[in-house]
């Protein structure tokens, strides 16, 4: 997607450890015109799958689920990171582990609102060791529920999580997939 | 907000402990075209009082912020829950008492995305003691932002938050505030 190609390149900033802050515009200050051009490209590549519901993860997946919500047309769930006493009775549950906070959360999702109906489209910011999409995929396994792909905002292609979920047999359609950063070479993408 | 009131009805569930559930269109579960009326609503109100950013805090209000961010056509911010790496350098802060979780935390939002030039609409899903609300206004504060005024989805009325921040002249917009709940009563909205 060349307009988020572009602002990543005009606003992100590459820095030691492996880090792209994309902070003023995707996930901590929000660019709302753009959420809203992610949310129609993802409804361009995934519109007619059959998608009836988007899965995400909080915090920063909320926001882009919620404005591609807006072109499909259908209810979004987000996942959320521990069990707080605003969610009695059964959930699905599974665990993920943060390398940008070096520890392991749990994720879960009432069980009221996945299906075996269900036909899921999950969407988050970013896919790099792929360990959150993992587990929203077991979340979704556990019930039953049908995961029609991924969209990624950005995806880190030099990392693992890409390729291993392809490899699984998943769809996962990224907007801007980068295959080399760092302060001294800039940001490549894939073409 | 009749449309609001009614979905509350029907669909949320009043628990003990002061406890009302409308995690199956509002804050688990996203029902996206209520949200796009909220969103409206917010508008609505507040069109026309120069509201340049929008302000929230992870996690259940970064999906309205982004709703009624579509209709004022401006940036959102959302605080973070705690201090991530990826978030460096300088950040204004305050700390949030959790009464759903029974714990203070921290909340940031960098520096680089509050001035004194922005007028600010605080937009949030509850509104109860008031907590949330108060760090946002001092993080705010220390930024030297104007605050227009909180658009808030729904109002514990007869919990303290609201009547203490208009006391303090802050101007408070809740689009439904309940003034009795409880699994005998059911649920009693302000005329």
């Amino acid at each position: 997607m060349r307009l988020l190609k572009e602002r990543i390149i005009k606003d992100g900033i590459v820095k030691d450890g492996d880090v792209l802050k994309v902070d003023s515009f995707l996930n901590h200050q929000i660019d709302v015109n753009l959420y809203r051009e992610i949310g129609k490209e993802f409804y361009r590549i995934y519109a007619g799958c059959g998608v009836n519901k988007i899965v995400t993860i909080e915090a920063s997946g909320i926001g882009i689920a919620v404005a591609a919500a807006m072109y499909f047309d259908v209810p979004v769930v987000f996942a959320k990171k521990s069990k707080t006493r605003n969610i009695a009775g059964d959930v699905y549950k599974s665990v993920v582990h943060s390398f940008t906070h070096g520890k392991d959360f749990d994720v879960v999702i009432s069980k009221d609102f996945l299906n075996s109906e269900d036909k899921i489209l999950i969407i988050d910011d970013f896919l790099a060791n792929g360990s959150a999409l993992e587990g929203l995929c077991d979340i979704l396994k556990q019930s039953g529920a049908e995961v029609i792909g991924a969209g990624i905002v950005i995806e880190k292609g030099y990392q693992a999580g890409g390729k291993m979920l392809r490899e699984q047999g998943m769809r996962v359609e990224s907007l801007a997939i980068i295959d080399k950063m760092g302060p001294d070479v800039g940001i490549i993408f894939r073409e």
